[in-house]
């Protein structure tokens, strides 16, 4: 069988994702004009760029089932993005991050319309509450992009369960995400776990599962999927906090050594608090987490942590999931049809090039 | 056909409501200790309080349409308070509201427990973020407690349309009031227009949609549900308005007078403004809006406001509405024995006493 090739599918699910957004924005507009900036805004933020990893790692679990999606399941498949745009957008919110995929985040792109068009009150208030808003309403439009897909009932019901799950443990990721940057002791186990929520299962074992239920998949498919997704998805993780340090604004779409600025408790930092000398640690602590870094303060800390050895380490245990990612897909319930579609993903998922 | 009392219905609700909130509040713990917190507050949140208007509208719509609910279809219509707990705890946010039903709101419990526990990082937006995650964890799980109320698959198509609808419309209106705002001009027309989004609509018509569709309900059944429901849903929101500026805080578990302080843009501020002589104007927009209201002061904006007329107008126009949703109660699509149930749902609603 011959699945599709990656970026036509990027292009079928950017297409169903700009008829509905389309649609559904006209469609807020019978309801006010003065919501078209709320369509236009959700919009804008998911169209303009976006790998689209977990409608692709969706459709590697319907075609590990066997199948080939048709128009209704690719249409499933993309509210998986809708979701997906929740997430960013609270956590934009929740982290006051000014920047997202290069551009301004929503909350920043309402307080600035605020500001411009001389509303009365606090913008940044504004901006934060429109955030929330347009971060619920795209959970709520995700629901209905899916109920709306057209995919027969007992796909959608075999789903559903699947996709409440997902989304369950989403929050709860989130939560303990939250909940780990207010902990004043460092546990790469515990920063482990949340990358095991956040992304082993949320990212990629989710998305498979949810593929999977919608071509009605075996449990032992389920079970392959899983010992395929969950070393990836922490894989995955991984790679993020070595971008959120080390990475190329071009590619991240964040300013450069973001997460250090942020504080942000990681796999990575949890490791460089281990190795770090009482000398370096003090070094180390006046600049982590100080929102105003310099460019050269930025590389201090970066080479503090490349002394430490914490990303060689990181490395390896990327290198680690990777490979245990790339044996599962050996399994009997995974055709090698599928298999060959889901190894390049794989890549994708932990270069983080594409 | 006799149906149930009110009361014993909310027994059953919140019955429903316990037993969903302690089951996947376990299942939270299973993922990590670290969630302990989201399912109590959330639990807390939900069960002690409410009047369970939205369940009780939808019970409404399912005996307007002939039937009486089984246990399944009372847990289905129980997740709307999921769904208005999502809402609720959001707005707090969003309005940085520190109070809800006479206790602190979410994102203050979890700003206390930031304090208490000597998290590192800001209390603020710890508890903020924190409420912004349990809200959405409450709309995701109001959506797994409707998937998993075991209503037959048709009774669950039937009903998911309407309640997609019921939570884009809830959205558009949330964001329509946050963007009233902000603007610098009155408009009881754009005001009355909110209203109808927020309360006519999502308050009492959809819920009432969402019961008949449970039920299968014809289409004649949703009109005249719509004509009963939207005048009542207006008069319930023109009620919420004089309870903001008048209102027992026994009652409205908020603080005396809390619209003023917030300078809530609602229909009764429009009529208010409409009225003004240039002095009393000078008087009004001197202390509303001011967060640091006295108790003289609100003393002063609320003479201002009685005196201006606006809240006799206010009430002639509850009289009127309630009275167009009392004589849609005659109509043939509805039952008598359901119209008998359901006279006393509008008194609660535009009373508010119990």
């Amino acid at each position: 069988m011959a699945f599709r090739e990656v970026d036509d599918l990027r292009q079928e699910i950017n297409g169903h994702l700009r008829t509905f957004l389309s649609h559904h924005s006209m469609k807020l507009l019978e309801i006010s004009p003065a919501l078209e900036k709320v369509g236009v805004g959700l919009s804008e933020f998911i169209l303009s760029s976006g790998k689209r990893l977990r409608p692709l790692f969706a459709y590697a679990g319907f075609v590990a089932a066997g199948a080939e999606p048709g128009e209704s399941e690719l249409r499933a498949m993309a509210s998986l993005e809708l979701l997906q745009a929740c997430a960013l957008i609270h956590d934009d919110v929740m982290d006051r991050s000014d920047t997202r995929r290069g551009k301004p985040s929503i909350h920043k792109i309402f307080e600035q319309t605020h500001v411009k068009e001389k509303f009365s009150g606090s913008a940044e208030l504004y901006g934060e509450a429109s955030a929330i808003l347009i971060g619920d309403l795209a959970l709520v439009w995700s629901d209905l992009m899916l109920h709306s897909s057209k995919i027969d009932t007992a796909r959608l019901l075999s789903a559903i369960p699947v996709h409440d799950e997902m989304r369950v443990e989403l929050m709860a990721g989130q939560f303990l995400d939250v909940h780990e940057q207010g902990q004043r002791d460092w546990s790469a186990e515990r920063a482990l776990k949340i990358a095991r929520f956040k992304s082993g299962k949320y990212t990629i074992e989710r998305p498979l599962h949810f593929g999977a239920a919608l071509a009605n998949g075996s449990a032992d498919l389920m079970s392959a999927l899983s010992a395929f997704g969950l070393p990836l998805g922490e894989a995955f993780q991984l790679r993020d906090d070595l971008l959120g340090v080390f990475g190329d604004p071009e590619v991240t779409g964040k300013p450069a050594g973001d997460d250090l600025r942020e504080g942000k408790r990681t796999v990575l930092i949890a490791f460089v608090d281990e190795a770090l000398s009482p000398q370096q640690r003090e070094n180390f602590y006046r600049l982590f987490g100080r929102s105003e870094l310099t460019f050269d303060e930025v590389e201090e800390l970066r080479s503090i942590i490349s002394a430490s050895g914490a990303n060689t380490r990181i490395e390896e245990l990327i290198a680690h999931l990777t490979s245990q990612s790339l044996s599962a897909l050996e399994a009997d319930a995974i055709s090698s049809a599928a298999a060959e579609f889901m190894r390049p993903l794989v890549q994708m998922a932990t270069r983080r090039s594409a």
